[in-house]
């Protein structure tokens, strides 16, 4: 397969000699061509499938069209792409985005902007390697190329490698924009569930920067004891038996006024109903793929505490290009002073996929798989 | 049995003649004497029961001493008190509030302060009407006489009867303060359960005032009909096949964006789920006694919808004196123009309490019985 670089490097050679305005117009009719002729691997989802290893099974490798970009979008060549709980319930059906089948997969990823739309910004990225992320009906970055709105992209600095890189939008986001609300709430502790996870990890160590107490919540002893070794934190597991009371007795202890849930269902229900009054359940993941079931509805009306979600898209949304400017730097500085690293537990060609899913699912607190276009 | 009037009536007559320090001592001990022999008749739960009708027929007339005051108390001789919701759950162990047993019944009522404490304001009350609230571990408002704290009474207006007055607080602050809510969300149509009912028809009112829509749902089709024939609203019936399409499509076609639930449990979930994106769910009542439900954590985390509690203590405890000044001035206006008014299905007897709060649980759309001391 002819790769898109070749666009490229033919519009880098076309530099020499000849008017711009002819150059131009070559250039766009290379691409067209290009464009048209040539197919992307990519992991094609033909079928949504509650039963979440029916899902996985139907994924297929195909040879797809390349997406056409606007003027504000760019196409990146992917180099690593990770797998998240949104893809794992974007396959299910049971995610915030549905695209329409078959569906490109993929949320997140890394590698060269190689073609760049009209828009000032987006040209700028070109031949840059970028942090992506997209939920385009027409893109997806378990792919060869995908193409990104220009905001979508961060340009990854040298010192983040490209695995790294391709984690580096939705958890560090989640991550840092959980804590600007503990911040903003002036919570005096947190506790999270979920806590054997990479964005748990993420939020242990930045609420350590700010002097917030995590009280975490594992469904493993294994991942406990995990935990404590390496952050000597406050770790509970919810599969003993008294957890329940443990969970009361530890948020009073540790004043917790604010929690982080990432399942959703009755555990979320338990969670809350343990809070003391004037807390918060903010819950931006729904892992349990399941209804909220339990809230005490006394709770809610007498000690003023509130459920809320929190989703990074929403959050970024908020922020004018300066905001996020500044938060797409301080990713980079955690990342580069390795403050804060993704864990990857595995790294699968296209044709591996469903065996790195597998492992992934079943083994989601030893980090994320990436999956990578060029093995 | 010796009507407390007659300590006041002492105190009034001790007034002539004698140094003003001797009758002072002779009063407080005259006051101890009477405080001391004389009993009160009052309703008394001797044991919370979870079936309402056992914790009903348990409820005793009972004897018992007069509560003394503090400073900031006045004692209220109770012309009438109402059974609200919260009576009914209090009863079954299932409020905000649980007395030590045996307990007094009755958290608001109207009546003559009959002595104070040595607060100037407690004391300026002397003799004056009021509406009062109490959540008193050692008061109530189905006795003779209740035992309030003096921020906690509304004089009442000449053109407000005892039984109209007697119903000033609970729900007219609950409406008002929800309608606040909504004013300040700057919601452009509510939707709100138990439609049938007292609040439910003071928010409607309130809402007319401030061109703000509602949506109404109520539990039978009479129900239905009757608000129609009275204000015109929108009323949904919970019994119909396609309820839930009906409100769906409701809450969209009106751009309702906030919900009053005076119900909790899977009803509570129903409404929410059906709510637009940045909707805001507000329960103040949980008239299921159930746990909420069947929430949908996508909704939650992607649609930016929110749940959180609204009570009319918490509410009025963050204003300060003027400001609630302003709000009770508000309530006697809109209680004087006739503009609300509590509708009342029946007045009991202390005997009659039983047979009372039977017709109430059974009728409650019908209005509030109310409770005298007197008949």
């Amino acid at each position: 397969m002819i790769s898109f670089l070749s666009i490229n490097n033919l519009k880098l050679s076309g530099r020499k000699g000849k008017s711009i305005i002819y150059k131009k117009i070559k250039l766009v009719y290379l691409r067209k061509i290009f464009t048209s002729l040539i197919k992307m691997k990519s992991i094609v989802l033909p079928a949504y499938n509650g039963n979440v290893l029916r899902a996985m099974l139907g994924l297929k490798v195909m040879e797809v069209d390349i997406p056409k970009i606007s003027d504000e979008e760019v196409l990146v060549k992917i180099a690593a792409a990770p797998c998240n709980p949104s893809d794992i319930a974007f396959m299910q059906g049971k995610y915030n985005v549905v695209k329409k089948l078959p569906a490109l997969m993929g949320f997140e990823g890394s590698g060269v902007v190689v073609d760049a739309g009209n828009n000032t910004v987006a040209k700028s990225m070109m031949g840059k390697r970028v942090a992506c992320f997209t939920q385009s009906q027409t893109s997806g970055t378990w792919t060869e190329f995908a193409k990104i709105h220009y905001k979508n992209c961060i340009p990854a600095r040298d010192a983040i490698d490209d695995e790294q890189a391709s984690t580096l939008y939705i958890n560090p986001i989640t991550a840092i924009g959980l804590i600007e609300y503990a911040k903003q709430k002036k919570a005096k502790a947190i506790v999270q569930n979920a806590a054997g996870g990479q964005l748990a990890s993420f939020i242990r160590m930045l609420a350590k920067k700010e002097d917030i107490t995590v009280v975490n919540i594992v469904r493993k002893p294994e991942q406990q004891q995990k935990i404590i070794d390496q952050d000597n934190s406050i770790v509970l597991c919810s599969a003993t038996d008294n957890f329940e009371e443990e969970l009361v007795e530890t948020i009073k202890a540790e004043k917790v006024d604010l929690c982080f849930d990432a399942v959703g269902g009755e555990e979320a229900a338990q969670l809350f109903n343990a809070l003391e009054p004037n807390s918060d359940l903010l819950i931006y993941g729904g892992l349990s793929n399941k209804d909220i079931a339990g809230l005490n509805t006394m709770d809610i009306i007498f000690k003023n505490k509130k459920i809320l979600g929190f989703n990074a898209l929403d959050w970024i949304g908020q922020k004018n290009e300066s905001d996020f400017l500044e938060l797409t730097n301080k990713i980079q500085s955690l990342f580069e002073e390795k403050f804060i690293q993704t864990s990857i537990s595995g790294i699968y060609s296209f044709d591996e996929v469903v065996k790195g899913l597998k492992y992934y699912i079943q083994n989601m607190s030893e980090g994320k798989i990436l999956i990578k276009p060029t093995l």
